[in-house]
């Protein structure tokens, strides 16, 4: 009878306007009775509790389901989808990305439409189109309900995804006055990476990190210290002990040695922001942007693999918590017009190769630096065929002047490849001023250590995988929720309207 | 109190196994309330009497998008999403792709996935990995429970994905194996596109128009004949009086003088099949693939916007009929790695230009030939100046060496793309026999006549898409649905569940 009463107060809600759902009221009226259903559903809803929303930054339908052909690729040569756990939560919704600048937006501009439900220009947080106008953020709202609020990265805490959860800047540059408005925030947990400006960008500003002290914050880097954080730590800024490039977390695939992952801040922060007021928790797997930046897919899949676990930590708390616990997870854009397939294989791809990359092209750029200084000193020669025993370790490529090359044939480098990489090796070791030029160069590298990406594009496309850019592509990303209200994020929206839908859901203003 | 008894009937339904529903039930027991609610609303479903499918084939989320982004750019500066009927379904899924043989499958197989609920070998039409077990299809259940059933395309009849709707075949190559089938099936509407071997493979079978009449198909390729279709014409199949390559109906970019487009077949589906037991039609949009495949944007994105249009026919369809009729458009695959921005414009979009694309890859490459015969009989002189007025009208793209350069920039070869083209037009002038090969000429040309495929890359790049492949991929596609039932295909599933959702909601076995 309780299921009975239910109904009966939905249907007196149905009236109710419901901005929430205004992207299905659109269509036609054959579908009112669709929409209708959906609003009785949704009435019945309990507020959330507990939201976890996950940002895969720069993580599409492909990026998912490319790590999802990898975990397949290693388990057998059958064709049969290993899938993560985001692709099997109940709803998925898919959502356009374009910000008022471009229909490749940057992750400032989107992660400001997720966390406020505003579009504005790519580079600006947490500001309108007039870059002064400051929306009130979800977190911001949360927090006047009594909500604890976290904040995690996998990139450095002041990087453009984090900061639109909880400052408003015009340029997402201004590194050091997001780090100012992180004190200012009075938000509950930040975990992650480091700061990059943390004494301004001329380096003459008072530190960031003892401001941050000053307004009551509790930092801690170290793994004893992260892993004793408890629902007593009071307000947390913790930092990864072991951080990699530009204050970031390494790469999961580089990640061997750390001592926390991504993962562990999920468990950490539930740990610290569990209460009887609730709390919101977002995540972000910054990473993954950067890989597709660089065009490394084993770097990528590994950091989508990773942000899963991390996923799989609060589906964990969800289960505890069944009917107060929201979980979504999105991406903010698609980087780097990754696709599964490309021209050299057309429909083979043998994504297994990849498992042949030890080290993303982050490390083996500081392998090759190291390879030059020898150069420089006269205890090396600099040639590719010195290179080579390096690039077959870490990236599992055979020169076709090898005598073993029959041994693992799809391996071996084609005279295209092999020349590819020449050029880039000799490109390598130029210095940076006399390098070459031009837009040919700009298609080959992108900017990037010539040999490194020639490197991981060489393995992407035998292994299938291919990119068309170093930089945000405009296909839609996937919404997948489950818990108490996921059903809201069905259909297809904004980004704008996960913030609409999280707002309408949590009974906000 | 209709509403209330619905729903005890729904809670008693709750205990019933849903195999359509399959793939909501593995996450958590978190989820557990969710599948309930789902089960109940499916289970008050209505069996929808109307059915529409359509396909679009090698058209995924980027598809859609691109077509929105040109229509956006095309209305105005402003980064505004223009939106097509198709995205503004109230319900969108998410369906992965992969068939038997490949994580990029083929379209025989995924047609066969969601004609048949079967994965199958990448070639095979309507058969099971045995490549002899034949499943009975949406289409012969639904026939059998007294549905009229329409199968459109505007591609050839017997091409892989109508095919799989109606025939059982080892081989898509088998198409007057295909052609036979057809004229057994007893289906009431075949539209579109011709055959490829009526006469088959040889040109010794008997003509298979001839077998077809004879199973009581009556035959119409004229406009007349075929806008005088309706609900008392019999058993059809109605050709496009107007066939560009391969039998096909005119890419849409090419078709100002055809006298019927994809949405007129559908329109005249709906007045032939019409009836008071129902009715289910299959519309593909084949030539979406066939530019993929062609890296031909703007006739990808023209075909894109005019299953959009065939599919508003079905829409107004559904007004009428809106409790009784359910619309399915999704994409069998993805085809060409299609991405919204590339390496050369970043950021930027200029979708714009690809107005200036004036017929597609096929008939400039008509006019190519042309020249050629120009040249072979010594009219012309076979230089890429006196070709350029060809490609500034067709491609607006203008010749560095163009005194009047500065008057539309955008479209100014730089002298990367010039010297592109100029290789692309040397290739295009040798005879066949003595082209290029290898890698490098593959991966250029993908096997398309050089220099149409290389404008047509220039263009695109201009604008901002990229492509990765000139063959399909593996990134899931978009589901939407609305109309009865439609709920239920909310969610990330496997393309095999698009079938075992309709037979859910059919009620059939």
């Amino acid at each position: 009878m309780r299921q009975v009463k239910k109904l009966f107060t939905a249907i007196a809600c149905i009236a109710i306007a419901s901005t929430g759902l205004a992207a299905f009221s659109t269509v036609t009226n054959a579908q009112t009775k669709i929409v209708q259903t959906q609003s009785v559903n949704q009435a019945t809803y309990k507020k959330p509790k507990y939201i976890f929303t996950f940002i895969g930054d720069g993580m599409s339908y492909v990026q998912l389901n490319a790590a999802q052909v990898y975990q397949s690729a290693m388990k057998s040569s059958n064709i049969e989808l290993s899938k993560l756990a985001i692709t099997q939560f109940p709803v998925v919704g898919s959502a356009t990305t374009q910000d008022s600048t471009s229909f490749c937006p940057d992750s400032a501009s989107t992660a400001t439409a997720i966390s406020s439900g505003i579009k504005t220009h790519s580079g600006v947080i947490g500001l309108g189109i007039d870059k002064k106008t400051a929306p009130e953020s979800i977190t911001e709202k949360l927090k006047e309900e009594g909500y604890k609020i976290g904040i995690v990265s996998s990139v450095s805490i002041d990087h453009a995804t984090p900061a639109a959860f909880y400052a408003h800047v015009a340029s997402r540059k201004s590194m050091y006055d997001i780090a100012l408005q992180l004190a200012e925030s009075d938000f509950d947990y930040f975990a992650g990476g480091g700061l990059v400006q943390p004494t301004g960008a001329n380096g003459d500003q008072k530190d960031a990190y003892e401001i941050i002290k000053e307004k009551g914050y509790n930092i801690v880097n170290t793994k004893e210290d992260i892993l004793s954080l408890n629902n007593n730590s009071g307000k947390t800024y913790a930092i990864s002990p072991e951080l990699q490039d530009s204050k970031a977390m390494y790469y999961d695939l580089d990640a061997q040695n750390t001592s926390i992952r991504l993962k562990d801040f999920v468990q950490k922060g539930i740990d610290v922001l569990d209460n009887e007021d609730g709390f919101f928790m977002m995540v972000e797997g910054g990473k993954i942007d950067w890989a597709g930046h660089a065009n490394d897919a084993m770097a990528n899949i590994q950091d989508t693999i990773a942000l899963d676990e991390a996923v799989k930590v609060a589906m964990e708390f969800a289960k505890k918590h069944p009917e107060e616990t929201l979980i979504v997870v999105t991406g903010d854009h698609e980087t780097g017009g990754m696709s599964i397939g490309q021209a050299t294989t057309g429909y083979d791809t043998a994504f297994n190769l990849l498992s042949h990359q030890k080290m993303t092209y982050v490390e083996f750029d500081n392998l090759i630096k190291d390879y030059k200084k020898e150069v420089a000193v006269g205890n090396k020669k600099g040639t590719i065929e010195e290179v080579f025993p390096l690039i077959q370790e870490n990236f599992g490529l055979i020169s076709p002047n090898d005598a073993e090359v029959a041994k693992n044939s799809a391996l071996v480098l084609t005279d295209y490849e092999y020349n590819k990489l020449v050029s880039a090796f000799e490109e390598t070791m130029k210095a940076k001023e006399i390098r070459s030029t031009g837009v040919e160069v700009e298609i080959l590298y992108g900017g990037y250590e010539p040999l490194s990406i020639t490197l991981t594009h060489i393995l992407n496309n035998k292994a299938g995988i291919g990119w068309t850019s170093y930089a945000h592509t405009g296909v839609p990303v996937p919404v997948y929720t489950m818990g108490t209200g996921a059903e809201i994020f069905n259909g297809s929206y904004d980004n704008t309207d996960i913030f609409n839908k999280m707002v309408e859901l949590c009974k906000l203003n």
